[in-house]
Formats: C-alpha cells, sequence, structure tokens
C-alpha cells in the first residue's frame, strides 16, 4: 500500500498537481479556449495501461534475446454516449521494431502480458470495488481552536 | 477517439515516455538499487482515477459557491495475492479545506462524481475489454525494400 503513494491536489482553477512518491507533474481540463498545462485524468488511466503492457513486453522479449530497438504502444478506446462516460473497450497497439523479430515470440510476449501479467490491464477488465471516504477542515473551526499566539495554518 | 492521442514509447532500460497530445513525461520500473526516473504505471491509472473525480467535486461545489479553499485527493487500494496482481479494492479519500463547508453538499458533490460524472471511476467499476494489434518493422527487411539512395529511417 504505501509503495504507490497517489496524492491530487487541487492548485487553481481546473489544474491539479499530482504526486506519485517523489514525482510531480500537472494534469487539467481547460475550458475551451485555455491551453492545457498538462494531461487529462482519463488519458493518464489509459497512460497507465499502455505503459505496464509496455515494460511487461519489452521485458519478456529482452530475456528471450529478441533483438528489440524500438517499442511504442498506443491506446485508445471506446466510450459511453451516456454520463460517466466509461469506456467500454479500449484498443491497444503495439509497434515493435527489431532485426528478425520473431512474430511468434512476440505475439507470445504480448498475450503473456495481456494474460498473466499486466495489472492494469487486469483491473481494467475484471469489476473493482471503489469506495470514498470523506475528511473535512473547516478554516473557521481551526482558527477558533486555535490556542492563543499560534501561527495560522 | 483522437482528443487523447496518448502513446508510451521505450527510452532506455525501464525508462518509457509518456506522451499525451504535446505533454510528455517519464515513467519507470526500476530494479532495486536504480533511483525511479518517473511513477509507475500503475499509481498512472490510480491518479487518473484520482484526479478525474477530484475535478469533478471541485467543479460542482464551486456552482454551489461552497467556499472550498483546497483539496486533497489520495487514492490507493488492495491488490490479489496472484499475478496478474489486479486491483481488487480502490479507496478514494478527499480531504477538503474550505469554510464553513456544508458537510452535505460536499457528501453529494462526491455522490455525484461517483455514480454520474466520473469515466474513470465507471470504467474501473464496470468490465472493460481490451484487445491487443501488433505491428512488426523489421528493420533488416526494411534496410532491404529501400531503394537506392532512400535516406536511412
Amino acid at each position: 500500500m504505501a509503495k504507490n503513494p497517489v496524492a491530487v491536489t487541487w492548485m487553481t482553477e481546473e489544474t491539479f498537481d499530482v504526486s506519485i512518491g517523489s514525482h510531480h507533474f500537472m494534469i487539467d481540463s481547460p475550458p475551451q479556449g485555455r491551453a492545457s498545462r498538462g494531461p487529462s485524468p482519463l488519458s493518464l488511466a489509459l497512460a497507465g495501461l499502455a505503459g505496464c503492457t509496455a515494460m511487461d513486453v519489452i521485458s519478456i522479449l529482452q530475456k528471450q534475446r529478441q533483438a528489440v530497438t524500438g517499442l511504442v504502444v498506443r491506446v485508445d478506446g471506446d466510450r459511453a454516449a451516456d454520463h460517466p462516460r466509461r469506456y467500454t473497450r479500449i484498443e491497444v497497439t503495439y509497434e515493435l521494431r527489431g532485426r528478425n523479430l520473431s512474430p511468434q515470440a512476440v505475439q507470445r510476449a504480448v498475450a503473456l502480458s495481456d494474460e498473466k501479467y499486466c495489472s492494469v490491464t487486469a483491473t481494467f477488465r475484471q469489476p473493482t470495488e471503489v469506495v470514498n471516504r470523506i475528511v473535512l477542515l473547516d478554516e473557521a473551526a481551526e482558527a477558533e481552536d486555535a490556542p492563543p499566539g499560534a501561527a495560522p495554518a
């Protein structure tokens, strides 16, 4: 649980900071006319899937001494027409470059990631329970509770 | 489909570039002893969920003129013991700061995101089809096919 501490913090307007361990970047959902300051949360979830299987496939092919020189994994999907417009189908395209790559070895690497190793693919495929917890911090109440002379938060 | 073009490109070792529209960052899965150059794909998928609902909740509460001054959404989960170790349960914690926030308004905003608006939550909750496509680019074959005098790729 403590290995992937993920927090998303509101910065300004529709822009949020994503903090994952020591790494930070911005995500954004700009209104029309404003340039985006970062990717959207939806595309982030897709990138998680692409990244997970990309790492598997490179690792498996390297262990099999396939001469992979490049890999791009693209991911896109179909969404439901009605809110919340969930993804119903996600298509993952593996563009592999190499010298004399065995098509069978490549197909097997993709299948192993798909069926056995990729945690994100498996999470998308199966129903996952999502539960919410709310913590309210009232600034007025905090100020009242503060002892005399305490520094403001 | 073209709104969120997501591509993950192998850079070096276990490090990949994530490209989402004009935005780029690195993801990584370092072996023990090497510092990570970016977040893991799994944490990225969780950050997508946290970001999606965080944006909903801020937007809903601002429309209701609630004086929100801060929001941090943390997300973590339980994973299956066996490979592919998918998430079975994800817990989302909303830490809201504000002046005289209505607990009912906050609960309603979280429920609206959870049930009606957040595409990522809905994608995680329901089974999603994931399909794969492989494109092989053989460097040796390309070199043979190139017309005389053609520039190398």
